[in-house]
């Protein structure tokens, strides 16, 4: 974290619910919000504004209000939100206190971009191990780390406390490295490769498919080709503008 | 796209609607209905029922159904959905059937990963230019794509008919690079650097923040030990697990 904290305890920051029951939008947002709060807590700001704070989000300020009402922030009349307090609301919410184990296993050149991302330890993550099948690629050094072989993966799991995994192979090898993970006690994953794993009820699995990211992008393009197609002009939105960018 | 078409012209394929008013998250579903339909005809499938597919895409049934009925595809009772008609629906909604042309602008690890990543070719996009602003970076091949100056933007854009720029660079460079592919008439934005970008109405940005998607699965991993942590053991779901895979 860039920011200092405050002395207080993520359990006394406002009146926080024991764990708020979030809309998973909602979820998605409160990332925006807390990196929006370190830049304004960087620039020095103490309070800002609903409207500020959407602004440097990118949502609307009715929307933000209403996420940050679950975790129980209303901010105050006249003065808007306390930053450094927000901060530390939406970091205990989001359990980034604890600065969790990420370990990623395939590397080629995706796997490769993720070792070396300089943002996961700024916002609480550390990478602590790198996998791969490949018996040529174990020893190579990348960002500091020596590739391991996957076969080593529980122990390190274990000893590394491995909370997060990260799916940087080919699809056809990604249903085996799931299981292989969820045998070592991983229940979050973070997939890249283009298919579905099943998982059980208990592990999460987040899915970043860069192609789909493409489709969507290019329904989009189609839609406006056929709206200015159309005598009227440009004609009602497919959808929310602030969903599309978010 | 990895089908062969079966004569029939987009147009024709099923009541589509002019073009329909498709929610957000349905559009967002589209392209792994697809993905999924691709491999059942490589597999020899020539319809699927709706529990099938759903099963194969990761979602379930109902939103499935309702998804497709949005198309004007409701499948045929006792058999299921023609999965070739479905594919031409779903292409031509997504406007796969263009091959539109991307540019991958910042040639840092992850936009070596773009440049290289296989997926896009089969799945209606070419990656037609690589660019950065560093001039030791000029001319380094990359999959059989010399990398150009982002001065060359421009002339390149009008040339290839660039549809899609991926931004790739540092967060600092992110805006300006977004400005200058909406000045030479780029409409749909994918962004992979952690910041917000201001753009005109008419642009599309999509946007991939490597370490929002970690923070996510970080608030299930705290949901998840707080609710081992209660008495009563795991209790209600803080959101639609369906979602968080999504």
């Amino acid at each position: 974290m860039s920011q200092q904290r405050h002395g207080s305890t993520p359990g006394e920051a406002g009146d926080v619910p024991a764990f708020p029951d979030l809309p998973e939008a909602t979820i998605a947002r409160l990332p925006e919000y807390l990196r929006a709060l370190h830049h304004l807590a960087e620039a020095g700001a103490e309070t800002v504004s609903s409207e500020g704070l959407a602004a440097a989000a990118g949502v609307n300020s009715a929307k933000l209000r209403k996420d940050l009402s679950h975790l129980g922030s209303y901010g105050t009349r006249g003065v808007g939100y306390d930053v450094a307090l927000l901060v530390d609301q939406i970091e205990y919410i989001l359990g980034l206190d604890k600065n969790r184990a990420v370990c990623v296993v395939g590397v080629g050149n995706l796997g490769h971009a993720l070792a070396g991302y300089a943002g996961f330890a700024s916002r609480g993550f550390r990478v602590v191990a790198l996998f791969d099948a490949d018996h040529g690629k174990v020893g190579e050094v990348i960002n500091g780390m020596a590739v391991r072989h996957i076969d080593d993966l529980e122990a390190v799991a274990e000893q590394e406390s491995i909370a997060i995994g990260v799916i940087a192979t080919p699809p056809t090898a990604a249903q085996a490295v799931a299981d292989l993970l969820v045998a070592v006690g991983v229940t979050s994953i973070l997939n890249f490769a283009p298919c579905v794993l099943s998982v059980p009820p208990n592990v999460d699995v987040r899915k970043v498919d860069l192609a789909i990211e493409l489709q969507i992008l290019s329904f989009h393009e189609h839609r406006k080709a056929s709206l200015t197609a159309l005598p009227g002009g440009v004609g009602g939105s497919a959808g929310d503008q602030e969903a599309v960018g978010s």
